[in-house]
């Protein structure tokens, strides 16, 4: 099965945040590619990859990118397709504010679907949930993952009072 | 045809902001349904419409809210479809801060994809983008909107220096 | 006796925050039960509880929560009981502004009483007020702790000047 | 009956907010007293004030104050009695964070019941609640008033699908 | 002469604010071409536009934007040229911090010269003073224009106080 | 010779930032004391203290406290004298915001001299000035100190470029 | 007699706001003067001013100025007198941050006293405090103004309860 | 060759930050110097240094500066040169906002190119477009450099997925 949902950031540093995203992404039964794409350093590599990326079969596109954080809505601006943006809270960001408002921002006609600070696990799972409103298997699998979620809390409820 | 997309808010006085999102589905061919459901003041509706939102044929939720803004979070927490949140800049809300951070900030487990500040309009077209990842018709549909806005943009840019 | 104040919490993570609210209701000798109670993971569970506590003698309801926190408003929105709300300042929370923004800025008409960033201790004494409100006992108690705070400061006074 | 609530404002001008308060307090069966107490002009006036408040019936203390509003704390520093504060966003706030930081972020041992920025309805609300915690007549006015605000958000429903 | 600066940005209805820089730079005896690029509607056309600037005699490329603002950034990525950066508070920014912390917090290797929140005409001035470094008569124009600044403060001044 | 001005903090922890004033007072050559006072644990020791401080020779106020910080502001509604603010950035405190904004944003009427976040420092050299205003050896002293602060800085530009 | 106090503000824009503090200065019995000294279009001017205000009788400077404020520092590095800084909210100013900010934060060593947010009546009233501190009348003065406030806050209870 | 850039800070502290830009600068190929100005506490040799830098054959200006920073803006306020202020985030700065607002929010007339929060490196290569943009072998040095930053990309992309 070729890759459903495609993972980039804007550098190997937002590595350690985004693999939360790829680990979700495959508990949840989702087929994933990950790669580096640089909205600042290699803009004609991110234009290659947003233009074609619908034509061979991505469905999601998880983008991940701190401070002044342009990747995922340049990819917006070229692709179709729905575009997941991780604000990443980079080594000199201003406390994470940068990186959310130049995600979440966007102007009228092209939507980023942003996530918390530093949210890759939620990235993947909402990537998911889009793959899940037409494949009913996983979406099952977001079901059982969510009952699980459940099933922890109780477990500390008892934990805690026994 | 039976509604895909189910846009929903905290308060009739959302509505001239979330009407933005009706508008531009119709105009991307994605049926709609609208409705008033309130997390703080009716709880059980929310549960309801949350729980069995999935089972009606339903693909993605929009949900509007403004200060603390509890509505897109909790129907998150009990649906498994995608959840678009809208973070509407009511009356009493700090510069619109709150609507924003409580819709976004949501916890490992529940992601809810934040669109920007009063972006009714960009929740609209993201619930078409999550539509047409798996229909092409709605895909096409998404690539023709991108074609009219960038027509606009040439025709403004001829004015300009004409 | 049985308890006359819940303390609830999202998460077991929040718990050493928490804890500081069961130790000073114990010193101002109000009876407190607690629990964890998410309202992301277990919305039924959280239902139950708000709904019901006014019913079991529960007289006030402190809930701890993070990032988008969800919780005090939810069960403030289905229990006539005051709700005190604490913001925990949680590891992915942009520096508690997020916490304390989703509890405070609740709609008209479902308050919360918000205290401090990772304020437990003073939603503690706060429900003590509350009780000793109507409760002499606890009223002297309260009375009996804010002179052992003025007297530390005396001692401290005393200490600096010796 | 005398009065159970003492609503108290730093100034005039804070009258048209906290009116809100007497009018939904009155609405909720609940006896209460105004009165204007300036903690930077009239301290003294505070002093006996807060000193004397729980020896005179009042149960609920509330205060209003705009900019660095140190009306509620103060009173909480001098009464055993909760005290509910209401930051109000007065001219020369800076968007009301002044107001709210400086009721909301009190020490350790002095807690405020602070409600949102301008939100005096709920203040009365809770005050309301606290009453009502010992006083069965007012918690069912509160469950009352809860019913009344899912009555019209239901007839708000039906408007909008009619 | 051809045109030495050129200003660009994201939409029409920025024209009011970046005009001044139109005006200043005619004032200090610069030509200047101005034109609307959109980063998110014509990614295209803002491609050709950065990559061939300086093969066309432009010495100073001015981009202004709002929101999400990613113009001024992704303009710099592709140019060698200075690129000035322009937040423009629009519509439905949040009190242009958005704006201003899209187009400021560039990463390394990729620098906008960032002005004030709508602060075009300083970017104006700023293009020829990078002009003037290298032009004795543009130089010289800036001198005259920081005397004429200085006149007019004097001369209020003796207005005030005669 | 009796002391000129008096230091004075909210708690025993803000000793470590308060002392720098001093230790900057006693380098100027102005007589100071110090002392804890709590606006909220030892409300009428610090009525006593700001009703009397003129009264004992004293000339400035310094005043020290974080989070929802009272002190400088309550000090300054009960005595003529000139107060200066210090607002520390204390272990709850919110970034130090809540400290800034409580004491800078004094009501009409009643100034509070602010100086920086844990800027103690500062505010025992601006307590020198305001004695230096009337006194001229403490004017000089002030004079030497720029004079040092002008010596250091010479000698490190010497040191880099050596 | 001649000024004691000085009030300088960098643009004509600043005069409604701090003519507040002459009226003020007036009211308390303080001779004042008001004069136009713009940082950043007089530069030489505002270093004459601030080299040589302690020798001509000045023994406070007030100082307002908007946006990024360097007037109140600038002055402060170069006179041994204290030096009162009022943010104003300018026209550009991102809500009045920038202005705060850049008074408040002073480096180690050369303070500003700061006010609240275009409070410069504050200014004027710390002034005479400044003045009053050593000379008995203007002391006096201040103590019956704050008495003029309690007056009119006394009146107005009475009119609200009569 | 003498200096062509002149790279300035307020304090040696904040040398490690700044140093940055003198090595690109470097390795860009442009000749600068170094040293310490400091605005509040050396303000003459400040005004000597912006007064006469552009006689000496410099062409444009860094200066680096934390909190209240003054420097960049009064450096630009006496020179006709390009300024790029550096915002620091100094040890007492509250998270960077005032070092970047009162270097950003210049006042119309006096611009400062501000780059991110210790963006030192950027304002090195800012400098160097500024001088490339008048001189073909230091933009061909930029344009050689820009090749270098996607060569890395490219690099890590293929460790990525080898």
């Amino acid at each position: 099965m070729s890759a459903q949902v495609s993972v980039i950031m804007g550098s190997q540093s937002d590595l350690p945040v985004m693999q939360e995203a790829l680990d979700v992404l495959k508990e949840l039964g989702v087929e994933a590619e990950v790669n580096i794409v640089s909205a600042h350093r290699t803009p004609e590599i991110m234009f290659d990859f947003a233009k074609n990326a619908h034509e061979k079969g991505i469905k999601v596109i998880i983008a991940g990118a701190g401070g002044a954080a342009h990747l995922p809505g340049m990819v917006a601006s070229m692709s179709p397709l729905p575009v997941i943006g991780v604000p990443v809270k980079s080594r000199n960001s201003i406390d994470g504010w940068d990186s959310v408002l130049s995600i979440l921002q966007m102007p009228s006609g092209v939507p980023v679907a942003t996530v918390a600070l530093d949210g890759a696990k939620n990235a993947g799972i909402l990537a998911a949930q889009i793959i899940g409103s037409h494949v009913p298997e996983v979406l099952q699998n977001i079901i059982d993952y969510k009952e699980g979620l459940k099933a922890k809390v109780i477990a500390s409820r008892e934990k805690l009072n026994s």
